[in-house]
């Protein structure tokens, strides 16, 4: 594990929330094994290495989040009235944590998403690693244990630097000729705007030019230090 | 429906490849039912227009790959052994297009990604939109029915203008103070890079900036026309 | 949308009841899918008129109930120990309405029955109806907001509306060559009774003829206003 | 087994056909489920004990279809190109009969309806046995071997059976004062009809009654023997 | 069923926990179709004979278990605060027992494991039999109700009959020439320990013979009676 | 990776097939995964050291089978007839390997087995590794290619260590007076035998005691070496 966690106390409501970010849609697992997933159709050895890293990173995520909610479901199953959502620790996994969210819906392979094409593969994981920031920000909200928001603080930012790496990633692989990007926006249908709602209009029709990022590098503040 | 479909001839085999852009993970329906359900956060009415025109578009599309399906199962249920993918369509549903993928999987609402917040969500639907393009450049190269090119060339061009759309949209809500963009790169965990697979480490640590495109309007080139 | 929604105030907990209607079995969207998905195999350019009429009902109403979730789910994303069954919405979709049942269960293409059989595809529409009455029932029962009681009991009265309609048609295809009641009921194994559970046998061996409504038109009650 | 069943030869390619009625969305194992889990709720001892019977008589039918289909994987596992479907059967279960459809999706509770309600149940049902036989039409017309076409035409016959008992059941209890058919269509909401899609409105406003079946018994033919 | 069941007073949160074992990975019903799905292809009579009696006896256990969970709905759907895990009793079954497990999950297929291969399918059984009497221990834990806790105990107890059943099944086919356990341990590669977690190395490296259980009857106790 | 896989060339039917152990009911994720998840509440360290390594090597064997399908499914999506199971590669993931088994449905929780109990956890994984060895001995019979046969050679007789390992590791904590084993068999519900099905009773009533392997190192045969 790269951070050590630990909870105040044991709270097996929020422990079920947390499963979330083990086996939900935006979770670490998901977030590893989509990323190691894409790896094998990448071209680029050093974007490939950049994908095996922050995979590697994910699952150790995924490690943090499952030993934080084995805490936080403490040592006896119970069926009291403030449980919420999943009730499945209780009744199935001895409290162990469990490869479903937080609802108990089960993990599934439906939530990676792969196309064997960088440029759609590394919109993907931009978007996905916004999410995951998003549902952490959720749960910071709904907790008051320091233990725990610190955890959710250290992985928070984690996923913004996972995000910022792959925008990067993006721009290098601007112009690959393989790609989705290399053909994008060159015919009439696709600069048109459908006005299909009520009430207007507020688009211009669109100029499709490929998805790029600005650089984030652009900034000026200073870099943080290597590891 | 948009856009008139036709067939030169049915092809049960190509019908259930084809089923992918109708109940799979990133076709049509999907994509009108993320666009729909999102809407329901959005504060600014601009943008809300915006994803429910998009959103009524993508059902339509979904009308044009049911049809063209319909029309591609021809007219007798047959277990000849050309059949590949799903089979439901010649035991289950007597040759009616169906809500699943192309080897059968039902559709699911887990394809939908909905956080709330208008950046997380955005990202997804430009990440969605190529993603969307990158299978109908699949299903486009496998078919060489000109009915069927037509209708896919039509469909691939429009996610491109989504595309633009989106991103357009993105860069309008920016600065708004209660998206996950707001508080984005912050400390000091959001600037380091982990290296933990071999070979080496080939980029620098971030400095997380908030995502943004590059304004697709830049470009010089003439505008399409209104609709 | 047909009717406009309101509710008194925020219930994050009926919310997640609700839910069933919009991405559950017997929900909004499964009424849509379903009849919009049947429609390409009906010959009757009639009937498939009414289906489409319907199922673009069934979609307004989809939407009824998700504005109708959306309000109830208030403002603030919240762990209190009133939430019951999904917990999607605090942790994931940023209070948004969600494609899943009020167990947090996604919606599934498994809840769409279609045959390419009028007759069977009628019937399930029949049946579909009754239980989508049902739910409304069971929800309307457990709430106090007039509002939401209100758009409920339109809802429940539309289903009726639709089961009668489609009654009418199944009626008015009853001759058809083609569907599967055209032969029922001629060999011998279709007329017998097997007496397999404890205590005995109280109905009499069946002499299978095929499924006929009564004509619901019969009744002397005066007639609604048209639309 | 309620009837001997035999096939004329292996065929490994019908064997996944067939999977669909032994775990899919109509099959025998969904049947049995739905009447069993429906009948928990049932007040009147005469339907209930004709749920049970039915119910059993489908759950021998799931061993029927099975029987059929570990007798068409034959001996060998095999990947020749005559594979169509799930290949399952292929990889994971050695040849046995899977609780699987016809493309490999796992069976799944999502297929059962249950409502509690007597005749949204009954009308379920209705449904559900007509679908069926839809489902065994399509596999009788795909395969030659005279065993698996006798084994498909009893089951089929017997569908017609439950069909008709289920339609004597609905009419026996449509006075029953806690159905869903007790208040149906009072309000004028259930008597519109909303127009939604092109071309025009080819059916009158609904005035709507509860459901309620033909008689099958005023035909005058003679009854089938008892058993 | 083989033995009354009773309850002391309605408990609908208990009863969604129940659920887990009416649909539950390790339920009632996953035990009943993977012993029925099992049984197609053994060989040994007797083995096969043992199969069915299980698998009947574990369709007996889910009626109890269904008609347990059916008293403990009581009779008014509600949204107390008191509720915990799934929902869908309380807006979809009209309290009738469902097919799913404690969160509302769908019984699934996935659950059952077959292989075709006697010992592999054994072994999976008596995992299945042992985690069914730990599942069991959980519910017994958190109900004070001593019908449900007399009807836990039978059920509980009769895994553990199973499972020594099962290992006396596995150990009469230990000779079988075509099972997975025939060619067992042959190779280099299947006794090498790989290290590849810290802190250690606490086993040596294996030398894998096939799985083969004590013989329960080396014990000297007396026999129960026979039935 | 623990060992460089290879294959003769490409062969994307087959690639579909050997998904199964990728993310199928047996495959090499749900391996890891189940593991890494028991070993949360597990006591003893040298047991829980035992479950992270094997998991470890699950994890790396998960990636030489997704390199090996990588590899087979060459460089071009097509839809050649000679395609069987899963379509999805030639359609979504533009030929790289999917979190899916062989007929294309996606992984998910359900596969893994997780109880909290450290003797039906074990057992659990005994019977996981008898049947991956099971599917991958079905995989190597259908195919001739020498470079996947030497993968599937090694990874089957690993599978068959970590079972001979598991066996150890029950046997080590036989005695643990908080696993599921410590109360077995003590009441006569337990010693008995249900005759339910036709022809006869060919066992004794059980009399159970805790599952309890043979010491698989009581054979003299000389020991494989360290690593």
């Amino acid at each position: 594990m790269l951070h050590e966690v630990k909870v105040d106390k044991p709270n097996p409501a929020y422990a079920a929330m947390l499963q979330e970010q083990l086996g939900g849609a935006n979770g670490e697992l998901k977030a590893g094994l989509q990323y190691f997933s894409q790896s094998f159709r990448i071209q680029d050895p050093e974007i490939k290495d950049l994908f095996l890293d922050i995979a590697a990173e994910e699952f150790s995520h995924a490690e943090m989040v499952a030993q934080t909610i084995n805490m936080l479901n403490g040592h006896e199953v119970s069926n009291t009235n403030d449980n919420i959502g999943q009730i499945e620790s209780q009744v199935l996994s001895g409290l162990a944590p469990m490869l479903a969210n937080g609802s108990g819906t089960p993990f599934t392979g439906n939530y990676v998403n792969v196309t064997g094409d960088i440029t759609a593969d590394i919109l993907s994981d931009i978007a996905a690693e916004q999410r995951a920031k998003v549902v952490y920000e959720y749960l910071y909200r709904q907790i008051d244990d320091q233990g725990v928001r610190e955890t959710i603080d250290f992985l928070l930012n984690r996923e913004e630097a996972h995000n910022a790496l792959f925008r990067q990633a993006l721009n290098k692989v601007q112009k690959n000729k393989r790609s989705s990007n290399d053909d994008f926006g060159v015919t009439e249908d696709s600069r048109l705007y459908f006005d299909l709602s009520t009430p207007g209009k507020y688009f211009d029709n669109p100029f499709p030019t490929p998805p790029s990022f600005q650089e984030p590098s652009q900034k000026k503040e200073p870099q943080g230090q290597p590891v």
